[in-house]
């Protein structure tokens, strides 16, 4: 199938024509920037949503109340669930597929696990384009589900307008949440199985936390969900959409996603530059042996190499 | 204070010059080049091990107990414990502090809290710099242990010669720990916390997951340990030394090392090309706004960037 006939069926919202394009961009395909550049026009519509937090937090079931909220106010959903690359799971998880079986028959959601697979970029580049093809297929929300505490979910958090961060009682005090890192990335912060000893303390320690580390204008609300007994989407759902409207105003989320876009021409142009220089590396033998033979340190060498690259 | 005399400082081993030096990594300063090539010969003389795993799964203790096996053994220890930038924290977290304290008299241990405030190119990049600054200094081991369980993690782990990955009874099924995708960068398990219900069936799912996984000569050993307890150390310290004598045969350790200089020149060209593609970026005014109003795609902007930085 060719790029053009895959745009077309993505952009007529076809669904079979959207998991090729976002298979193209787990592979890396050579033909991405063509397909890219046949949407592109037709982006901009969808809003996205991350969810992001601790393996086992209840992402999936959260993402499951997201799509029921979404559906039941006749919005079209489409949801992204990043998997690791990992030789030990080799690409979409069970469990995951089993979820996707769950919605097979509405039409209004579409729900797709994500590896990278051969993706140069990694998961900051390929979540990007993987969310401007359901936002050019016509989907109203965009959710973007990770897996993990780490600097991948920083990344793809980057990727959406209102990123939640979910937590559940006793998974760990003040300073284990901090240390985690992802504390600043989060829009609005869910505590999670909310039934569980502990769920006040830790709501409040979120609490303490965003009142000592904001400066800015949004202070991120602490929404208490039990997602298995779909208590407290509303109040989730509504802290979304308060996040939305401060972004709506001031024309921030232009600016946000404006700042977005050009982020991504950076680490693309980084990647196209990488591998030329990988490319140069390889030509160089000497230069090579010298770096494991401590005749040279790594900043001569990268001095050497950046020297080569900028003027081929 | 020049950076001769910084150099001449680690080199001799002060403990003010290797604290200066790591900041100096910390804060990207702009004689960190000239600071490398003077330390940079004097470097691979340290053993390396990352310690990594999910918060709360007991590294800190796990990192002390592997300072006392080294200490015992008359080896001297440097540890760079990382933490992630984080407005809510602003660099070195409490527990950290109090933890330095603990062998603040002994002149053979050298243990720093680590973030990276200003080095544009992340941890990947300052890690390697600050184990050569220890190595550098005389410590014959040198422990990089890290909070979480993401692509940092994996980025850091490729700094060390053995990797241990903590986990702990009950942290998570089979699933849940192949989802954090931090399985493949273990060359030793380490199931601490053993006296929790669970250690039997968490060694069992390693085992089994590292049996389906491993097509190298090296299978990771599971290591059960209680550090708090202080049981399981010499099993722990056997089981890096195994790691060690396997990189011995055949090269494996000059292989592995080279192969990593070489992913980091690769990461510092890379970074320096991204500043200057940055820098055209913010030049063409006209590329941004066709960007931002959809007349141009990003891979197309990112082609004409990198035209603009190689023909330079």
């Amino acid at each position: 199938m060719a790029p053009q006939d895959i745009a077309e069926g993505v952009l007529a919202g076809d669904r079979r024509a959207v998991a090729r394009a976002i298979s193209m961009v787990e592979d890396g395909s050579a033909e991405l920037p063509e397909l890219s550049s046949l949407i592109y026009s037709s982006t901009g519509r969808a809003y996205t949503v991350g969810l992001t937090g601790a393996p086992g937090a209840g992402k999936s079931s959260l993402t499951q109340q997201l799509i029921k909220a979404a559906r039941s106010r006749d919005l079209t959903v489409g949801v992204i669930a990043i998997d690791p690359t990992s030789p030990f799971t080799g690409g979409a998880l069970l469990g995951d597929r089993l979820r996707m079986q769950t919605h097979a028959t509405d039409p209004g959601v579409f729900i797709r696990s994500m590896a990278t697979r051969g993706h140069l970029g990694g998961l900051a580049l390929a979540v990007p384009e993987a969310i401007r093809i359901l936002d050019a297929s016509g989907r109203d929300l965009v959710v973007v589900e990770t897996v993990g505490v780490g600097q991948i979910e920083v990344d793809v958090a980057k990727s959406a307008d209102t990123t939640l961060v979910v937590v559940n009682p006793g998974w760990g005090d003040s300073i284990q949440v901090a240390k985690a890192g992802i504390l600043e990335i989060a829009d609005v912060f869910i505590v999670n199985k909310a039934d569980r000893e502990g769920a006040d303390r830790a709501v409040r320690d979120l609490e303490t936390m965003i009142g000592l580390g904001s400066s800015d204008a949004w202070a991120p609300p602490v929404v208490v969900t039990s997602a298995t007994k779909e208590e407290g989407t509303d109040a989730m759902w509504d802290a979304i959409h308060a996040h939305r409207a401060y972004l709506d105003e001031d024309d921030r989320l232009i600016l946000k996603r404006g700042a977005r876009l050009l982020s991504e021409v950076e680490d693309m142009v980084s990647q196209t530059l990488k591998g030329r220089a990988a490319a140069m590396l390889e030509e160089a033998p000497d230069l090579v042996s010298d770096l494991r033979e401590l005749r040279t340190d790594p900043y001569a060498a990268a001095a050497a190499i950046v020297a080569r690259v900028a003027g081929s």
